[in-house]
């Protein structure tokens, strides 16, 4: 199996499982290295979670992030591969290479590679439904999308057969197939599961609800970045000179999405925020997925500031609606996913602003969010009916780190509670 | 010389170091990428044993993982590396090599990716003993770790030379050679110092004695995690396909590591904890060391599940043992460790449950605890004799950052003191 | 393009980027990993920085990180990349590749990691300015660092037609080109800026202000020594065997660094302190940086241990000057840097002492000084007249959290005030 694809128009799919083994050792260091730096955002995403987080549920989300990474590994491995990369006579999912166990070298390395990518679509959800939902039905969910939601668009997307692929649909590295999706689920969940107590006041005004670490939630944005090189580097599947210009684009992006926050931010004559500007550069490097191996510098540029722009009036979004997303994970993932999406049909270098290119991405963005976000809305609803989604307000009140795990993070150090209306209010004013 | 062995019963031997320099540059690639992971590594012990002291030791248990480095680096290359990959003649300890200053560029790959691992076996001790061992006496324990224990053991077994390699002891990465050498090193070091005070009462009963940030702790078991797959992908020592299956089974093992720990916890009906789950990631990964190169993706699942439950296993009886070990090192070293050079050889693909390669890894088992062990016992009790390994009661008391380095972690944080004996009986009661 | 050079004299010396297009996918791996690893320092410098500032200003100096990457990154691209390395007929500036928007991958390759070298430049002032100094008055300073102060002087050392390079100048990884440069920048910053409120006396005497996280403190250090992997390996620019040796280099000058300051502090009978360790080990890595492949390692060794004695000491000289720098940027990257391109010079292997060699290299280190510490002397003092940098008293005891951002990094811990200058002044007298 030559992991290179027909065209840069689907450069993941993969033309089936039963062709030669022809990876090299130099492709196989890349996609290693590629899938350890994927890995390390696990670390990114749980660091950002918990700093947005109150110290009393600073490990219940941590948790979170360390228990679906374990068990998707397992689900991924026994069922969501073959869902999305097996062989593909439909179009619609793949019908082999459950629970493999033998398999030459190319497989093995895009199933460690894979793994990775589908931990990832998982975790988005924790953080957006962060201080509220209870550890086991958020672990039910996990698995689901792991194992049915990500790998059947995924499938869609990027195997070869695919009837997205088959359209022309690009999404390099996964602006939509990886961040849309667990953004759109992570939507789902919040609404499903409420906003937190407090959040809203008696006519729907949000209080903000400070996180206890500010410091965890810059770090997590760096090793996020970080991690990203990996995300879209590793997505030529082999080691390339194509890379170069792939994590160029990546890191320009990225850049220009936490410009983007912080010129909205000033043009509003306020403050800059860390979070705001951290959350600004994710969405950047969201956005610039899709279409950094198809567009030029200038246009990586371009699409990073709109994504930062968009996460955060994204975010002001869903407050005026009233939903609860903890660490904006709707506007980074979701929105600005959808907007890298349509970015790589927009700026598709050589061709720009193609209408046929850029209905195919409308179309697989339309498509995402309607598999993604009533499945996993039917799903929550599911796991709140038969199994408990949202934690008891006692335990909500008392944090869920000493409720579900019996641990606090920080036990010699004493802490202020932060549920006081005034205190919170007072806080929203500045902003 | 190339890096490639005779057989992969002992990919890791290297046949002398007079033959020709082969290496590649891709080889080289990989190796010094490999090299970095391994001493990221080094970052997450030193955030796992932090997080998992109080906060008064915080910094001690970090200086103790940074300066082991740094010395062990130094003495590795001076002593170490001479004695482990040495020209050796009669099996039991390399010859020359020492103070390299002028070598081949494979030579000098090797000696950057050993001097890591060395590291990474004298810092194991440090977190088992932390929180009331003297820093210069724990220096002095840790040079003769990097500069003998370690390196002899290694001789017998990764020197092509040496006579376990020749019975044909199969450990590819080092679960017996990096792992269980350490943590019998710390268990020798705990039975030496003794236990913390305040950590059994008078009847022998445990006191939990809380870690001062569990968030800490969950970074470091994902940066330890993530550095892992430079530690088993990089000991191919060359750039290599067999990389992506390594690596695959690396991440296996470690996810079902976590959930054997879990399963064995919802069995005993107890909330999930994220120190337990942690360790049991790390113990999976442990595990999956010594066969991560020569067992099926289901075995490693296996060798995973195993490890996570034999660790949260191990870590009771420990205490039943009142011995008093502060981040669980020994089981997930030690335990999980001969566990998993017991797995590679039950679990060896293609020829499972061989009696005679099972009979040669109990043997290479049993050697690394009876020279480990015992030499370390006795290292610990000249060091104590000698030098002083015990701190003072009243600077374990105040704690050892402010009475051995002058410096405070978190001068700005008032602390809740966590000497409360009815306290920490009523934590340990709700475990 | 081929970006090997024309000697091992000057590695990074770039022939011109009209000719063919010749890096290879390896070399593209290897470059994209190493960019990664140099991105990822910035995360250890907001850890150590934010580390050692005070709790109230913790996100002011992570947020000054991050923004002057973004910015930086998008200044590079714009400007900083044509004046250093486009063609350089007159030896003194780069004429063409400004906003490159097309070029080919070899380009591509060299713009990424060149952006990530600029970004660390900018960086090192940001901690040694501190606590102190406005947001957006920091920027401008940054933009132009990154805009004209490191790019030209790189066009002189790094360009291959550049006047130093032709001088045959030595700075493989850039001990000069990048951290003395950024030294001397912070140098003319806190002398511009002045000492924090309080941290000396009316007699002139120094109160420590301990930092508010000391494990922030060693985690940012693991992450720089990491990171440097990337930044000395990677200045091979090109998958080649050379990178053991180099990497080999960088690791025990780093470890020998942490225990020149080490037996410095004991000559002295002091404690050994966390912060001075990790600043040794990190000025062994600044002074490695210039020589590390072209000296063998025992000199590696040697180079380090004078830096790392170097660098404490030169932190004494500061405080005696009555300059406040308050990571001790100025000693770690200018002393240890200028020490470092010295080191190069005198211990070149196969020629050492040569006299020739040393002139040049002290006629680069001079250079340096005279071309940054001016030129950002009258910077820094247009921005106070300008734009304001130095913060309102007010605004300094508050915090800069939360004058600035409008955030506070703990929310719910409550904290100690650290301005009373008894207890400042016992902590000082205890060192």
């Amino acid at each position: 199996m030559k992991l290179r694809c027909r065209s840069t128009l689907a450069l993941l799919a993969i033309p089936g499982f039963a062709q030669a083994d022809t990876l090299t050792a130099t492709d196989t260091v890349w996609i290693a290295i590629a899938a350890a730096l994927v890995f390390f955002m696990q670390a990114g995403f749980a660091l950002l979670e918990s700093g947005l987080s109150r110290a009393k549920n600073a490990l219940n989300v941590v948790m979170k992030n360390y228990m679906d990474l374990c068990v998707g590994t397992l689900v991924f491995w026994a069922v969501g591969f073959g869902l999305m990369f097996g062989s593909n006579p439909s179009g619609w999912f793949g019908e082999d290479q459950f629970l493999l166990d033998q398999a030459d070298h190319s497989t093995w390395a895009m199933l460690m590679f894979q793994i990775m990518f589908a931990a990832t679509a998982a975790t988005i959800a924790s953080g957006a439904m962060a201080e509220r939902t209870r550890y086991a039905g958020y672990l039910c969910g996990a698995i689901l999308i792991t194992g049915v939601i990500y790998p059947l668009y995924g499938s869609w997307a990027w195997n070869s057969n695919g009837w997205l692929a088959q359209l022309g649909f690009i999404d390099f590295a996964g602006s939509t197939v990886v961040h849309s999706i667990g953004g759109w689920c992570a939507l789902a969940g919040i609404m499903v599961v409420g906003p937190r107590l407090g959040r809203f006041d008696k006519q729907g005004k949000p209080r903000a609800i400070p996180g206890h670490n500010l410091s965890y939630v810059a770090l997590g944005g760096f090793i996020l970045w970080f991690g990203w090189f990996g995300f879209n580097g590793g997505s030529t599947l082999s080691a390339s000179v194509d890379i170069a210009k792939v994590n160029l684009n990546t890191q320009l992006a990225a850049a220009a999405g936490a410009v983007g926050s912080t010129l909205l931010r000033l043009m509003r004559r306020r403050a800059v925020l860390l979070t705001e500007t951290v959350n600004g550069s994710l969405a950047g490097l969201v956005a610039v997925t899709a279409g950094c191996a198809v567009m030029s510098p200038a246009f990586a540029v371009l699409t990073g500031l709109i994504a930062g722009a968009l996460a955060a009036g994204g975010a002001r979004l869903l407050l005026a609606l009233r939903l609860d997303d903890v660490v904006g994970a709707v506007p980074v993932h979701a929105f600005a996913g959808a907007w890298g999406t349509l970015a790589a049909g927009l700026f598709f270098e050589g061709d720009l602003f193609n209408p046929e290119r850029i209905t195919v991405q409308l179309l697989g963005i339309v498509v995402a969010f309607c598999w993604a976000f009533f499945t996993a809305l039917i799903m929550y609803l599911g796991v709140a009916i038969f199994a408990g989604l949202r934690a008891p307000a006692i335990h909500e009140q008392r944090g869920l780190d000493l409720s579900e795990h019996d641990e606090t993070g920080y036990p010699e150090f004493p802490q202020n509670s932060l549920y006081n209306a005034e205190m919170t209010s007072q806080a929203e004013a500045r902003q």
